[in-house]
C-alpha cells in the first residue's frame, strides 16, 4: 500500500468540485457547497450518528442508500440543517437539484450539511448554484470540494492510497472535515471516501463499520456528538478486482486500505480541533481487552482536565489516573504505569500507581511537541487501544463563546 | 425551617478550627488543615467518589465508618494524598495524630485530603501542627476550618439551618469545598456536615444517600470525578429530639433540612466552578421519567460546547438539543422546547425541535446575567429534575493548564 495524492477523485472515475454559492453570507471568499460524482453508479455505505436529534440530510441519505447504491454526494457547509424550519424538504430538495444537474435519479445523492444548527437552510442558493458547480467537476477537485465542507477548520484533511488486490491496482481517497463538537459515538464528522474497488454494498457496509469503531470513533475533541456526524464510502468497481463478495483476503487487504485512510483522517481531525496546538494520542496497553482498553485510551483523551494540562505542557499524570478511575472499566490502579512520548523523547513518570521522581524539564520538553503520545500500562493482559484528541486551550473558548453571532 | 449563621459549628456541641500547617510551601498566608470535633460521639455517615482509583482517605474513612460512629473530621488541602507514595500509612497518621490532640480513639476520626494527585504527604507538618490546631478549636471556627479546605475555590461555602423536629429545634451546618475536577458520580467534591439531631446512623445514611443523589450529584462542572470526593455528616444528638429510628414524619423533616444544605452546597460548588463566570442551571420539565429529566439536564449542563457559549452570553440551543441528543435518553426532539431565564427575563427561543425568531439583544441581556436558567420542555411527561453547572471560560484552561507546577 502507498500513498498517493487526488485526494477524494484519485480513485478511477471520481471528479469533484466545491464552490462558494451564498450559504456563508459573512465571507463571499469562502467555499461552501461541494460536490463528488462517479462516473458510473456505486455500491455505497455510511455509518452516521447516535445523536438522538439527528439533521434532517441524515435520514434523507438514510433512506436513499437503503438500496446500497449511489452516484454522487452533495454538502454544503455553513447551515446543519438540523432543527431547522423545512429541514426535510430542503434536504430532499439538495438531492433533486444535485441529480438535476448530473441526470442521476435523486436516489443516488448522498445529502449532508454541516454549520449552525437551527437557521433554515437557504435552499435557492444551493439550487442556483448547483449548474455551476457541476460545471466545474473535475478530476482535480479534491481540494476545492474539501474547501467547501470545512467550517472553523483550519487545515485541509484529504488522502488517498494505491493497494493491490488481486493483481489490480485499487485506489481509496477521502476528504474529511472535523474541528468541534466531535465525540464520534460511532458515525463520525463528515468523511467522504471514495473507492474504485469492486465490493459488493454488503461487504463495503462490513468494511466500513469495522474501521469506523477503530478509527473515528476513538477520536475526541470536545465530548459533543454532533448532530450531522456521517462517514459515506462509494465504491464504483473500475479498477476491474475480482468482485468482492465475501471476507476474503481481497476483503481484509481492502479494508486494511480503508483503515489507513480513516485512521489517517481520524488523527487530522484531532490534531485540528478547534483551537489545538496539539495532538494527543493516548495508548492503553497490556490491558484485558480491547473494549476496556478503547474506554480507558478514551477517557483520558477526553478529561477537560488532562487536555489543559497537554496545553501548559504540564505532566500532571494524576489527572491521568483520575480520568482513568471514572472510565467505568475495572482495573487495579497499583499495577499503572504512565509514560509521555514524543519527538523529544520518552519519559515515565508514574510506576505501580505511584509517582516516581522525574526530570521536570525533559517532561516539559517532551510535552511541548505538536505531537505527544501518553502510554497507560494497565500491566494486566495483552490487549491495546489508541484514541486521538487534542489539548484544551483559550482559542477554544473564544472560537466557541460566539460562533454563532 | 430558617437559614441561621455558624456553618459547621451552628449545630449544639461542634466545634472547628483552621490554620496553615505547612503542606501549601507557595503561599504560607492559606490556611490548609482543618479540625471539626463534637463534644460527644456521634452517628455517622458517608458517601465517596464513585472513581476506581481513590485516595488513601477514602480508604481509611470508609474503615472507621464502618461501625456508623464518628467524632471528628481532620482534612488537608495541597495534597490529595492520591496515588501517593505511603498513602494508607499517611492517612492513618492523620487519623492518629487528630485523635492523640483531642483524646479519643483514631477509628472516631473522618481523614479526607484534597490537592494535588501523585505526591507524598508531607505528613510530619501536619503532625507538627496538629496540637497548636486543636488548641484553636472554637465555636466560631467554621470559617477558618472551611478555609482550610479550599483548593482553587474563591468563595468559601458554608450554610447552616435551623428546623423543628417534635418540638425540638435542631441545627443542620456544613462547610464544602469545590472548584475543579466536579462531576461527583454519586460522592461529591467534600463536604462536612454537621447536626445536634439525635438520628441512628442507618437513618442517617438513609437519608443522606437520599439527598445526595437530588443535590451534589447534579452538580458539573468538567465532567471529571474525583479521586478524593466525600460527603460527610455527623448527628451528636444534643438537640434532645426524639431519636429518628424510622422513616417518619420527623425523618423526613431532617431530610427537607440536610436536602436544603445539600442543595445549597451544589449550587455554591457549580458557581464557584473554576474560571466560572455564572452559575447554569438546567431545569429539565415535563419528561417520562426523573431519571430521563436528569440525564438530559445533567448533559446539557456538561456540553463544552454549550458552556463556551453561555461564557460568550450566545443563545446558541441548537447545542443544547445536540447534548440532550446524546445524552443517551429516548425522546422526541419534535417537541422539545427551549427557554432561557434569568433576573434579566424569559424568552423562548426553540419550540416544538425548530427554532423561533428572537430578540437577540434580549436574548444576550437575560444570558449575561450571574445566574442564568435554561430550561429544557419535553413536552411528555410529568416528571422534572434540575442540574447546575457553570460556563467555560479562558480562566479554566488558564487554571488547569498550570496548576501543579
Amino acid at each position: 500500500m502507498k500513498q498517493i495524492s487526488g485526494g477524494v477523485t484519485a480513485a478511477k472515475g471520481f471528479k469533484a468540485a466545491g464552490l462558494h454559492v451564498g450559504v456563508k453570507t459573512s465571507n463571499t471568499s469562502k467555499k461552501d457547497l461541494a460536490l463528488i460524482v462517479s462516473d458510473c453508479l456505486c455500491t455505497a455505505a455510511a455509518v452516521y450518528t447516535k445523536n438522538v436529534v439527528k439533521a434532517a440530510p441524515i435520514y434523507q441519505t438514510m433512506g436513499n442508500l437503503k438500496n446500497g447504491h449511489a452516484r454522487a454526494v452533495v454538502c454544503n457547509s455553513g447551515n446543519a440543517n438540523a432543527c431547522a424550519p423545512q429541514g426535510a424538504e430542503n434536504a430532499l430538495r439538495m438531492c433533486r437539484s444535485a441529480a438535476a444537474a448530473l441526470n442521476i435519479d435523486p436516489s443516488d445523492v448522498i445529502v449532508a450539511s454541516t454549520g449552525v444548527i437551527g437557521a433554515q437552510l437557504k435552499i435557492e442558493v444551493i439550487e442556483n448554484g448547483m449548474a455551476q458547480l457541476a460545471a466545474a467537476l473535475s478530476e482535480n477537485g479534491s481540494a476545492d470540494a474539501e474547501a467547501a465542507i470545512m467550517t472553523t477548520d483550519l487545515r485541509q484533511k484529504e488522502i488517498a492510497v494505491s493497494l493491490d488486490i488481486g493483481g489490480k491496482e485499487i485506489r481509496i481517497g477521502a476528504i474529511a472535515k472535523g474541528s468541534g463538537m466531535i465525540h464520534p459515538n460511532m458515525g463520525t464528522m463528515l468523511s467522504f471516501v471514495t473507492t474504485d474497488a469492486a465490493i459488493t454494498s454488503e461487504m463495503l457496509r462490513e468494511a466500513l463499520l469495522e474501521s469506523t469503531v477503530k478509527t473515528y470513533n476513538r477520536v475526541c475533541v470536545d465530548g459533543d456528538t454532533s448532530t450531522n456526524d456521517m462517514c459515506a464510502v462509494l465504491a464504483n468497481g473500475l479498477a476491474q478486482n475480482t468482485p468482492i463478495i465475501n471476507k476474503n483476503d481481497d476483503y481484509k487487504a481492502f479494508t486494511a486500505g480503508l483503515n489507513f485512510v480513516n485512521e489517517y483522517m481520524a488523527k487530522c481531525i484531532a490534531r485540528d480541533g478547534e483551537g489545538a496546538t496539539k495532538l494527543v494520542i493516548c495508548r492503553a496497553i497490556n490491558v484485558k481487552t480491547e473494549e476496556s482498553a478503547e474506554k480507558l485510551s478514551k477517557q483520558v483523551i477526553k478529561s477537560s482536565l488532562v487536555k489543559a494540562a497537554m496545553f501548559g505542557n504540564d505532566a500532571n499524570w494524576g489527572r491521568i489516573l483520575c480520568a482513568m478511575g471514572y472510565s467505568e472499566t475495572e482495573f487495579e490502579p497499583g499495577l499503572v504505569d504512565v509514560s509521555f512520548k514524543s519527538a523529544a523523547g520518552e519519559i515515565m513518570v508514574c510506576k505501580q500507581g505511584a509517582g516516581l521522581s522525574f526530570d521536570e524539564a525533559l517532561a516539559r520538553s517532551i510535552l511541548t511537541q505538536e505531537e505527544v503520545e501518553i502510554i497507560i500500562n494497565l500491566g494486566e493482559g495483552s490487549c491495546e487501544a489508541t484514541c486521538w484528541g487534542c489539548d484544551l486551550t483559550y482559542d477554544y473558548v473564544k472560537i466557541n463563546g460566539d460562533y454563532r453571532t
